[in-house]
């Protein structure tokens, strides 16, 4: 597998400050201001450890964006300059005096307090402690509104750029995947193959990447692949621990390769040694939900529907008890993100638009049954990016 | 190294929510509704995927635990059925009502809807896109207060077994620092030998604990090692990538080796290659300020003075325009913990507080200086519990 670039670079983070501005436009709002470590990542690039320290992303609708950073990021502001060439510090958290005094002030420099704000959160989020006045008291003289739906709304359909990001990690995930799924044998752990085959496939990505390959995220690594097995498995989301594969086995997997901060997702079931009738007959039920769900997927179609196609067509194969989550999500920079496939849903599929298809059956004493594929939706109906066999005999592990 | 056993069990769980209950009677609030995944873990041991759906853990000051669950963790609650027999599931998020009504029913059931209710937060919080109504919202008819100030002081006190699980944590620490340490050499990059090294740890902890060695954190994993290095080394969190190392770098590393959901800190500066005189200089300056940032720590000791000791020294030795972050913070299930070492906190130090002690300098253009240890604070004074050689004979790599 040989990389294709970057694909993710600053005409893109301009592309998106421009849609961002039309949708405050529609608002009649003067200035979004961004509290969340994503959403700054996804209008500027700007990549960073969150903690404690808190941090916003002022973008006003008719001048350059500003930022507030803790005095420690002071060169990656400088980094960011073109986009970011108001930066302000403050020393620290909780330092002598609250750090986000420097977004009132910012505000005040900008002209913009008591202008109309749009806003991702209130204010700064809670993570390790950290507290900080929201903005709205921050600035009593301006109105804050949620603007959460807009930027729903611009991170929920990818442009040619995510596009390319997201296909070139489900290129390497495929890769990974083959990396952790040849490892697979009785007497091994899922902690100790789980990282082989990661270490295995970050070796390919940084080969075919060189120098070039930067991490996005405090604590990722370029790819990380892994599995949940045995009788954990009937539980959608166990937690894993040190326990040796056994003959008889159900696994569930998955592959996260990240590229320019994109993954694509890929999960399967494997089956250690040939499985007794129960655990076959599930397989079957698991596959046919999913291309239930696959073939509902089109531009326009309610994503409610999805997930109404796969409980139906459970109904019709007596497995409907055994769904234990809704059908899918989409994904992209985190790894799950609005909108859902999901009963409550109320947003339609939409062209751009890249969503998980991943019904799952859970059967307590037999085990979990899950693939997942990540699905592009087309102008005229979709497209599988995810590529891995997904068939019983491809799957079956000999032991 | 030999593992000594689980530290964190049941009836530490059974003395938190006694320590709770506690405050709650203190603040005369008459139970405590918990939205956050880590405080849900210190007070029932309840690991969970923290995702789009909602969790609240009910704490009764006078009745049994409840919690309020999607669907698909209905096994989780079930394991847990001693501590919290009330487990209410909801079908999914977003889903065809909100998922947190079932949190209001819950609360009515306990004849809690007019209650005076301790929170750790407003409502469930953002993540994934998450949107559910806030507490206050909810419960029209109970009066919410928060109990962050009550949450942070119970978790900055360590007890016995979170001291026993730090201290074990430490011993692999060391460990894994070493595994990182001998793999460093020109032309490796950091991703590829902070996993291999991780991996290697890995298989050390996994011996030592069997079976037994549980995953607390989703996507965690046992052991963390790593180093960022190079030019970017001046600034305090630069991103990494793949840049292969090189003859010259200051190398700052960290070691995380998670036991029972705890860990301890371990951060040492190795210099690649016999240094110049304004690496070696600014190395000794980053080591004697560490020294006085752990001298100055001693029970009933405001945490402001420690960074003020670390400042004093830093003015003496004419750096103080290097020190970019304070001198540290709390930790123990999470990386960063309140109180903060900070010329802004107000708490004291008392015993049982497990702090890093990690001032850094940061020099554009020869790199970033930086030792972090744990140090614990007992009734007279204090124990550093990360084992590590600090000097710099021990830290140059020949190259």
């Amino acid at each position: 597998v040989s990389a294709t670039g970057i694909h993710v670079g600053a005409a893109e983070h301009e592309a998106r400050l421009a849609r961002l501005r039309e949708a405050l436009e529609r608002r009649e709002l003067d200035a979004a201001c961004l509290f969340g470590t994503v959403a700054i990542f996804y209008l500027s690039g700007f990549a960073y450890q969150p903690t404690e320290r808190p941090v916003c992303l002022v973008v006003p609708r008719d001048a350059a964006p500003a930022i507030v950073l803790p005095d420690l990021e002071r060169e990656h502001a400088e980094l960011l300059a073109g986009l970011v060439p108001l930066a302000r510090t403050y020393p620290e958290y909780p330092g002598e005096r609250p750090p986000l005094e420097a977004l009132a002030e910012l505000l005040r420099d900008l002209g913009l307090e008591r202008a109309r704000l749009g806003a991702d959160a209130a204010g700064y989020g809670g993570m390790y402690g950290s507290r900080s006045a929201p903005l709205a008291e921050l600035c009593p003289d301006a109105r804050v509104h949620s603007i959460r739906d807009e930027l729903e709304r611009l991170r929920s359909r990818k442009s040619a750029a995510e596009l390319a990001a997201i296909r070139e990690s489900a290129r390497f995930e495929t890769l990974a995947h083959r990396y952790l799924h040849e490892r697979i044998r009785p007497g091994v752990s899922e902690i100790e193959v789980g990282q082989e085959a990661s270490l295995a496939a970050t070796r390919v990505v940084l080969a075919a990447f060189g120098g070039d390959y930067a991490l996005n995220q405090w604590g990722a690594a370029p790819v990380h692949v892994g599995f949940k097995a045995g009788p954990a498995t009937a539980w959608p989301h166990p937690m894993g621990g040190a326990r040796p594969l056994a003959r008889g086995d159900v696994i569930v997997t998955w592959a996260t390769v990240t590229i320019d901060g994109y993954h694509a997702e890929l999960e399967r079931t494997l089956l250690l040694g040939e499985p007794d009738a129960a655990r076959r007959e599930a397989f079957g039920h698991m596959c046919a939900l999913q291309e239930a769900g696959i073939a509902a997927i089109a531009p326009g179609r309610p994503c409610a529907e999805v997930d109404r196609a796969v409980r139906a067509e459970a109904e019709r194969r007596g497995v409907a008890a055994a769904l234990r989550h809704h059908a899918g999500h989409s994904l992209g920079l985190e790894l799950h993100e609005p909108p859902y496939l999901d009963l409550g849903e109320t947003s339609l599929c939409e062209p751009g638009m890249v969503l998980s298809v991943e019904p799952g059956l859970y059967l307590p004493g037999i085990g979990g049954f899950r693939h997942s594929d990540t699905v592009l939706v087309t102008e005229t109906g979709s497209e599988v990016l995810s590529r891995y066999p997904r068939d019983f005999d491809a799957l079956v592990i000999d032991a």
